[in-house]
């Protein structure tokens, strides 16, 4: 395969889908269409880029031969593969999907059945990245599925990350990633204990941030949220809400293989705590707001 | 001050007091006492470095300028300076004590305190490093106490640290040094779930810990302990029953100042379960017995 051969659609179009779209398009790549349930935010995008924004999914699956999803959750990704209704999978022999979005392993496993069922092919595409990254190509990928058609679309996923990685069978890349997120939410949350407990204590917040950083307290979450959580900085990266949904994804996991995990588990409460609030789309960073003093129910 | 003059004393010769004390002999300290509980430990190391190896702690003070304490937790260090029996402070008038035991921040205070009552002086030096840093004298050192002791013993610090940092008064150092371990041992929890539930799902363990150093789930102990967990090497750097007592100094810092730390509470508790197991000896890692599928009870 050509990366300029096929046609490429992307359903969900939020600001990881539309990136990866705008990044196809810079490669040289055919964006045949694009779709969102919010049909304004797709026709912004397909008048962007120069392609379609039809209405029904069917029509998406028609004007594509290589269709990238990037939905939301579990209940999102079930409707868009819907067996009734206008779905993905009318008239899909012979597409191939690759499903981007961090669902329940099991989720991946139902869709590729579903593809299969109807002569088409799926791979789950699991992203460890921020927005910017799919903006650049510099994606962290993870794909589960048959070698064979992760080697088909290969130019694809190349043109979209700078490490891609081909982890198992569908289901094994979220598996992945969900361990990925789930450690990453531990981190976060306990980092907000230590900052606004440090707070608390009236400590030099810039000095113990620094202390974090050269000591056993360091992580990936103080590089990057560290200095957030101290300014009350939230613009959305990576949200509360899905970092509760990604949690607990984990916990459901282990909770079927008989894993006691009392620490994701504690974060998991933290981020629905701020979903209560009404703060789910601020950033994962503002699991801080919960552990400053004097910032509680904002 | 010279790092020749002053006859210094070490009190509390575990690995990190016997290689703080090995240290100082190299650049050319004088170390002129060395005490233990376990007096046979102590006296081992004497006979290593050719100093004394006295049978009182009033031998101790009587034999050295400054004395640096290396002892276990809150309890040892009201102990070695309690206002009557065999005590420190005996004879203590213009002795320099520098105390270096992670404990509750009051106590630092305590003893300050104290030894200002019969004309000694006192700082706290947290440390935040390993054994064999102590050994190459490149610890990170977290200073409490005044500016005019700090400047007095500076060279002795020097000589000690690599990263030398006065960061307030007496206590203030002992905070800092909470909240460090704090996260650290969240972070150390955190990860033997993540890792724990891996091997539950069958995944590549080597390859979900090289996933977890690129993404967000990266953290200093992914470094330093990750293999570890997955190797079952629990031999001894910081152990688990320092692990809880740690945690729980932030977690009652946390109680007094209001602030929720449920992670914080989680982790300790874990680390309160190996101990109830027996296993409080081995080092932090060993948090994954209790998360791996088929470990727990050893």
């Amino acid at each position: 395969m050509n990366i300029t051969d096929p046609r490429i659609a992307i359903v969900g179009v939020g600001r990881m889908g539309a990136n990866m779209a705008r990044r196809l398009k810079d490669v040289g790549a055919t964006v045949a269409a694009v779709f969102d349930n919010r049909r304004g935010v797709a026709e912004e995008l397909a008048a962007e880029l120069g392609c379609a924004a039809p209405g029904t999914l069917a029509e998406v699956t028609a004007a594509a031969d290589v269709i990238l999803t990037v939905v939301t959750d579990d209940a999102a990704m079930r409707g868009i593969f819907g067996p009734v209704g206008d779905s993905l999978l009318s008239g899909a022999g012979g597409r191939t999907f690759i499903n981007c979005a961090t669902l329940s392993p099991a989720v991946h496993g139902e869709v590729a059945a579903a593809c299969s069922a109807v002569g088409a092919q799926a791979l789950e595409a699991c992203m460890a990245s921020s927005i910017q990254q799919a903006r650049e190509g510099t994606l962290y990928l993870m794909v589960g599925g048959e070698e064979s058609v992760f080697r088909k679309v290969g130019p694809i996923l190349d043109s979209l990350s700078k490490s891609l990685r081909h982890v198992g069978g569908i289901g094994e890349a979220a598996k992945v990633k969900a361990l990925v997120n789930m450690v990453m939410n531990i981190n976060t949350a306990g980092l907000a204990e230590g900052l606004g407990l440090g707070a608390a204590l009236g400590l030099d917040l810039a000095m113990l941030r620094e202390v974090f950083s050269q000591t056993g307290a360091n992580s990936r979450v103080l590089e990057t949220d560290g200095g957030d959580m101290i300014d009350r900085e939230h613009d959305c990266y990576f949200s509360a809400a899905h970092a509760a949904k990604d949690s607990g994804i984990a916990n459901d996991l282990a909770r079927q293989a008989g894993v006691a995990v009392p620490l994701s588990n504690a974060t998991e409460a933290q981020y629905r705590k701020l979903i209560d609030l009404g703060r789910g789309e601020l950033d994962k960073s503002a699991v801080a707001e919960l552990t400053f003093p004097g910032r509680a129910g904002f």
